[in-house]
């Protein structure tokens, strides 16, 4: 076997509490999130009437979007994360705007280079890589890596001489709608005792990233992560390694209903902890927006295919779309993601609760069972549903073709 | 509102416990499945070395397991539950074997055609259509079709006029490891009188279908489900309308592990559950395999990207795969099915925990934590992997490009 590259450095003493208990006294006046203006794709659906099922994406929210994280967090570099939606017209738009980008694969090298990105503004952010995608991303110009384990840190040594890296280390994220568990990250100590490591490679040890969660509700969880991320950074300092970047990761929330707190409110909170932790000595930033970036620029326009009641007593009708858990809607796995549903078109029937369900035989392919969903009592198959703020993480969980259906189309105006 | 179509009847009377009683005693003599044969596969495998994640195929096998059930339950027409393995492949050597198909869409009828089948062997086997879907079935000759509701009824009856038409029951499969809900299915006295409808609409009234849940490990699950398909023959007779055709729907496993009964074994049970219920009056029967068919015919080949753990505490190895739950293994939701993982190649190291993922930057791309996976200590990055009984729901839930990740490759030999 290997030696061990790290040493054992157990002793911490992060003062998070304090920071933390700050934070908190922050939230309670945070104001929300204005509803996303969805009236241009409104007026697109309305006109072309496109086969169902079809996500419409609106670029200029995507532009806002990244217009409004940058006013809020006007120290952070934004790198994009792909896989929210790797559409080119959204990589166009944000390479235009400046944008950098995360990325999950080699694929999504390809593409964003393709969309015309810089390989200086490119990060390789899945901790898990092949070496020889790793290679890949070296010989194109990538120069960003993330790492959270030994054996990876040696790959990218191996197959990306000289390259910046960065740990990622794991954090609690409480108050995440989508939370995260160990598959990503590594403790505190194991990260600087691997930073420090990677200089003797050869690399050059850049910083530090976690993850507080997607969909993450609430700003002061950004706190306690901050703190970790500079106790890592003292520790590296105490064996002579200066990191100089902290990588704030995604978790900034899509408007799926009410109790969203302003991305202003994030960038306020954010700079509190930054302040506490690192005083004069603020690190680069970067962070990692997808599902902010793109998840209310979409609206889903689905057909109702079936309503029916299983028995003569059931009190709740199942309703069938044309769009499931397997043509997009992945993200309604548990039912923590509940995107807003409305039907197209007025209608006075008193709302009745419903279940939600997809168009394949198979039977985990329902939405919304527990989630409490009501709609019209007089919808009838034929009828169209839209489902908003459904621009992220939809199109790319579509299966290839299953049960025969066309993975889910997609049109950005 | 529409008048409803079926009247209430609800005094019911299935003398189901009797039938169920003799069906238990006979499980505890239940033989076990063989292991399958993967020679075929691992020879490829040896001379080939595909990319991976790749899945390999051996038609032979699906044709003998045609054969196996075909012998098993000789009285059955056999209709391949085409949503497990549609590849052109699998359904050619089944059209030139005899078979019939269920199909899901009609994405999923033109593949059978295409194929070759004629339409008079296919069934339109989901309960939730699209008109137009059900206008193209009817419009290339498929005369057989799936309902479980008045309003599905109804636009059968518009638009594939006089067709044959079942309809599915709700049941308990109690035993299925990946157990069925309320998606599918009605109350058996609301088919009874759907079924009765359905003459009234010009529709020929064919008969019942239910489903015992995937991966059924208990052929006794068959006998309740019969008894209350005989009770709805019982109640359309009564009005008059004489039901021909009980669908004993899928149900039939693949041999992920010890336990699984032979198919000789259902087709046992299957047979005395008949002869309890429907004595000297035997209906037509049919059957949908989808997994029992084609998920010991593949076995996928995978590479460890990495192998890491995440603190110096931790009790447990992450292993992450190059394929994972968004590039095929869809079906390790909730760790029920569990398949037999070996690395390829000898290892004189002993067997520790792990962890298994896959490769995305998707938290929940897990494959399995909970259900106790050991691999030899000495694993790491670059070894290979086979994941067997895996031709079967996978190729088909591939996301198309989920983090730029191709959708799983599979070749047929």
């Amino acid at each position: 076997m290997k030696n061990n590259l790290a040493k054992v450095s157990r002793s911490r003493s992060v003062n998070a509490a304090v920071a933390n208990s700050n934070l908190k006294l922050a939230v309670a006046k945070t104001p929300e999130a204005l509803a996303p203006d969805h009236s241009r794709i409104i007026s697109y659906l309305e006109a072309h009437k496109p086969a169902t099922p079809c996500l419409v994406v609106d670029l200029s929210i995507v532009a806002g979007k990244y217009g409004d994280l940058r006013a809020a967090l006007p120290a952070a570099e934004i790198f994009y994360a792909v896989k929210a939606n790797p559409a080119p017209e959204i990589l166009d738009r944000l390479v235009a705007l400046g944008s950098s980008f995360d990325t999950a694969s080699a694929g999504e090298i390809r593409q964003v280079l393709a969309a015309g990105a810089k390989p200086a503004r490119i990060s390789f952010g899945n901790t898990i890589k092949k070496p020889a995608d790793i290679a890949f991303a070296h010989a194109v110009g990538v120069d960003l890596f993330a790492f959270d384990s030994e054996a990876e840190l040696r790959k990218i040594a191996q197959h990306a001489p000289g390259a910046r890296v960065f740990c990622r280390i794991l954090v609690e994220g409480k108050g995440a709608l989508w939370p995260l568990n160990k598959k990503f990250g590594c403790a505190p100590e194991m990260a600087a005792d691997l930073l420090v490591g990677a200089a003797k490679l050869g690399l050059v040890p850049h910083g530090v990233s976690f993850h507080v969660g997607s969909q993450q509700l609430d700003p002061a969880q950004w706190g306690n992560a901050i703190a970790e991320a500079k106790w890592v950074f003292d520790r590296a300092a105490e064996q002579g390694v200066t990191l100089r970047m902290v990588d704030l990761g995604g978790g900034f929330p899509a408007t799926y209903g009410p109790g969203v707190p302003t991305v202003a409110a994030y960038g306020a909170a954010i700079g509190r902890a930054l302040k506490a932790s690192f005083g004069a000595g603020q690190p680069e930033i970067i962070i990692e927006p997808g599902r902010y970036m793109v998840g209310d620029a979409g609206v889903l326009e689905t057909e109702v295919v079936l309503v029916s009641q299983k028995s003569y007593d059931d009190d709740r009708r199942w309703v069938y779309l044309d769009v499931g858990r397997f043509g997009g809607l992945a993200e309604v796995e548990g039912e923590a993601i509940r995107y807003r549903i409305r039907p197209v078109g007025e209608s006075a029937a008193p709302e009745a609760p419903v279940v939600l369900a997809g168009p394949t035989c198979d039977s985990a392919d329902i939405l919304y069972d527990k989630a409490g969903y009501t709609l019209p009592s007089d919808l009838e198959s034929g009828d169209r549903l839209r489902l908003y703020s459904t621009g992220a993480y939809t199109t790319t969980y579509s299966a290839v073709n299953f049960n025969g259906f066309d993975p889910l189309r997609a049109i950005y105006i």
